[in-house]
């Protein structure tokens, strides 16, 4: 088995682009087509929803999967039906890597270092022998660092235990980021710059960097932020970035551009763009009804667009 | 309905201590009593793990429930077992609610806004109606506030809509948070500072604040921190605090006086010092293998405490 960072890089340079689907699936956005399966006096309850948006993202799954190295699932979609969310987060997660995705939990956990070794097993740890079920887990997953370094650790022991990747926030991609993230020190560094720096060696520690050069430990700068790409590229060199905010968000591939070094090292990111392509009429008026065409020619216009920019 | 706030303060004043006592279900940790029953071949396997944290938790509840007014859990020790962990999660507050505790989720969620809109409507709204099975979610979750105010908004909404409660991390207990959340801003500020000038508009918004002049929306501030509690606490004077680290992470009720006025405004987290006071020889000898005993007892002198230390 490769390092994380490793298999990445092959996946990108067999599927031709750096890109990052999400899985945000949103009951009230499906498309009619799934919706209509599932209502019942018209209406979508609780447990027909678990269905309906399990039914939706194993078929966007199989749209996108020849398109797109990697994806993105958001927990909290699935956690909003509880255990039978949680259920059907890693059924999906299984279908990914069946389909030859490799895929990031989109769980944003942080917690002090004794219950991140808990999150770690539940998360990102490889379940297997007597223990437990055999239960797929994400290649890699997003952690929140704002407790502190100390409590990183588990999920990156974990992550080299079991060739496994992190997602480390840096730079956020919303609106009021600004404030917390972009606050200025006392020594003149942002708070998300001293915090890469205090990153890097993290990142660069035994086990994690791979023959490509680049670690399993990475970190997620927004696509909308390119005022800070610059200065958190330099003080990570080895980290790739998942650059979420493409699309929906307003971000654009020339945005993300310095993220990149000879168009690799990063990944960018869409989700509500791509999955719900079939309500923007750009698409609509194209395909008609067929939902899953408009997500495919979303998928394809990302790539070609992300191609063009990064000179692929 | 009243407000959380209100419906906290209320509960201190019946159970006599603003404490806290945290469900951290660690397997290897439990009694053995607890654990010989779920032994297959010598081994408490996934599955029975699951059942028997179940029902350790379920013994603490009835054990603790006079003594305390509140109870937290720690969803990452659920988690660690998948779905299975998460309707466990879920059942224990509905027994904790029908043993008349509140109850805290330790979820410390975050996100961009729309995300933890899912989130809120997972952890904390009251999912009745046709829509949803009804499944009792805590009066109050943990929320990491590192993203943004921005995306803090929909958690508060949530939190009025339903009259519950959240509590911010602010200033964690863990060793290494001093790093990101101690360091000096430009402004003389630290990190930790300007965020609790940030919440405390939002801790005072319309609707939010009691009768007991206290917010629903409280802050998570470590009881090991006791060098910045006045700071905080003046910033945020009408949050109440969640205090964690006393016992096991090695804090003391004195250590905390700073965020109390008039023995209100706070409350004392323990978790593993309580729940594994079997492992204690002060316990163990005085209560030899009655491992409840020793919880209850372990309770009764945290209580003691705290009312000495304050002045109750």
């Amino acid at each position: 088995m490769e390092l994380f960072s490793d298999r990445l890089l092959e996946a990108i340079a067999r599927k031709g682009a750096p890109i990052c689907i999400g899985m945000d699936p949103i009951t009230e956005m499906l498309p009619d087509a799934v919706l209509n399966r599932f209502r019942r006096n018209g209406h979508v309850d609780g447990e027909a929803a678990v269905d309906a948006i399990f039914e939706f993202t194993t078929r966007i799954l199989k749209v996108v999967a020849e398109h797109t190295p990697i994806v993105k699932f958001q927990s909290a979609y699935f956690e909003q039906f509880m255990s039978e969310g949680v259920e059907a987060y890693y059924s999906l997660i299984q279908e990914a890597s069946e389909l030859d995705l490799l895929v990031i939990g989109d769980v944003k956990r942080g917690d002090i270092g004794s219950t991140v070794a808990a999150y770690a097993a539940g998360h990102l740890a490889e379940q297997t022998g007597e223990d437990y079920q055999e239960i797929a887990t994400p290649d890699a997953i997003t952690v929140n660092p704002m407790l502190g370094l100390d409590t990183i650790q588990p999920f990156v022991d974990t992550a080299r235990t079991f060739q496994k990747g992190l997602f480390i926030l840096v730079r956020t991609s919303n609106p009021g980021s600004a404030k917390l993230q972009d606050v200025k020190l006392a020594d003149g560094r942002t708070w998300s710059e001293m915090l890469a720096d205090e990153l890097r060696p993290i990142t660069e520690s035994h086990g994690l960097v791979g023959v490509s050069g680049y670690s399993s430990i990475g970190a997620v700068v927004g696509a909308t932020q390119p005022h800070t790409m610059v200065s958190i590229r330099q003080r990570l060199p080895k980290s790739i970035f998942l650059l979420p905010g493409y699309g929906a968000q307003g971000a654009t591939a020339e945005m993300t551009k310095a993220a990149f070094t000879d168009g690799k090292g990063a990944i960018i990111s869409a989700s509500r763009s791509i999955l719900y392509a079939h309500r923007d009429k750009k698409y609509s008026d194209k395909f008609a009804d067929n939902w899953e065409k408009c997500v495919e020619q979303a998928a394809l216009d990302m790539r070609q667009d992300v191609r063009q920019v990064l000179g692929y």
